[in-house]
């Protein structure tokens, strides 16, 4: 089984991708929307909340992990590999970061994402470590709510990406990476804002590849996983509003167990 | 010892007015800054939080406790009670509801809070069985992370409020009651939205003058309430953005222990 998780219902935006591309795999979804958000919270706790959503689908049965989330990728990663160190683990942050740096032809890349994954300083690291590239990274902690709320038609979402966005295009960035599952579902408001000439990558795609390529390559990795095409979801609070992102993050409705 | 819990900072408002009223009785605050927001979850996620939340403070050595969260107030008070028949405890809606009923002339009254708090219905349903009033509810969810982002001054924040907030200019209302600890904060902002004809009611005030009252009728209880002035400020995490609007809603620098 493989097991995603998230702060909450965002990470769909990768389940998604996985089913899509790795139809036949049992998968078990977390999201922790009891206590989500996780973007403007404090390192510890991220820490704390990330290794109990892990424990939670290990119990489950899940022998290989997705982290769904920006936040907890950027921030608790390693502790998820230092307790797990016999379980894959995956996150969103290397195949976004390997997206950005194979696609940029001027090497000025842009970052979004929570508080808590900008001030990590994460996506800057990687991308610099990897190659000499300028970087402009920026919060923007008020696109979650706006997404939650459903506000993504609407006339102040793109006023408030207006505020977020500007400086980018002092920047002659030609790539933006979307760090944080929930803006895919914004993509058209960003992109106006941004320009049409800047690229914008998300993990979920080069990451469920990865994933592929992954169990490909380790046969007795992916005969653990069950392979009945199996897909279970659940939450730690289950509300009308969280039902409501999850059938627009996942493009179908889902049941939900609430646990 | 006066017990005072909320969702988060938020509740402070209310905490200041009790230090300004009552300044002589020792004070213990918590926030549950972990779990922060309630407002969007579901009534189980809130009673159960709202009982640990209490929990921490009579094990403190609070004997009255203060409800400083209008989710809380609505969805979690009958069960708080039964759970603590003994301890007096009060919370944020009903000082509103009366403020509201004593000054409103025209009886129409409008009410913003939190989705669950406007959803529970309760300053509705308290209103209507006090006296034969026209009430108008709107949630308005955007408002605390746009408040807990400082975005006070924003234009942003002016643009949504005219969503929020112009449908009550049809209804002629009064009296606007403040349904949310956080909303004080932004009285400016909203009063300029609704005209200044309407008069604003949040319970800060009115709830620590009946607290004050209560104490001098009920001297058994203000007997177990230490009286040193001492006051102590808890939170389950710890950020700076917390400590940030922690110091605008009291006016005054204040020290976290983190629990």
């Amino acid at each position: 089984m493989i097991g995603i998780f998230d702060s909450g219902v965002g990470g769909l935006t990768v389940a998604k991708e996985c089913l899509r591309q790795l139809p036949e795999y049992d998968l078990v979804y977390f999201g922790d929307t009891a206590r989500t958000p996780y973007g403007n919270k404090s390192r510890d706790a991220i820490i704390k909340y990330a290794l109990e959503d892990a424990d939670f689908l290990i119990k489950k049965g899940a022998k290989l992990l997705i982290v769904a989330c920006n936040t907890v990728s950027a921030l608790a990663y390693d502790v998820l590999k230092e307790k797990y160190p016999n379980v894959p683990i995956f996150e969103v942050i290397t195949p976004a970061v390997n997206e950005a740096l194979a696609g940029t032809k001027n090497h000025r890349i842009g970052v979004i994402g929570t508080r808590a994954t900008v001030q990590s300083g994460i996506y800057e690291r990687k991308l610099k470590e990897a190659k000499d590239v300028f970087v402009e990274s920026r919060a923007c902690p008020l696109f979650v709510p706006l997404i939650e709320e459903n506000w993504i038609k609407h006339p102040e979402l793109k006023i408030i990406a207006r505020r977020y966005l500007s400086a980018f295009r002092d920047h002659n960035i030609d790539t933006l990476i979307l760090g944080c599952t929930h803006y895919p579902l914004i993509k058209d408001v960003i992109a106006q804002r941004i320009g049409k000439r800047v690229r914008m990558v998300d993990s979920a795609t080069a990451l469920a590849g990865k994933i592929k390529k992954y169990l490909e390559a380790n046969p007795e990795i992916a005969g653990k996983l069950g392979k009945t095409g199996n897909s279970e979801f659940y939450v730690s609070d289950l509300t009308e509003q969280c039902q409501c992102i999850a059938n627009r993050a996942l493009g179908k409705n889902i049941k939900f167990h609430q646990v």
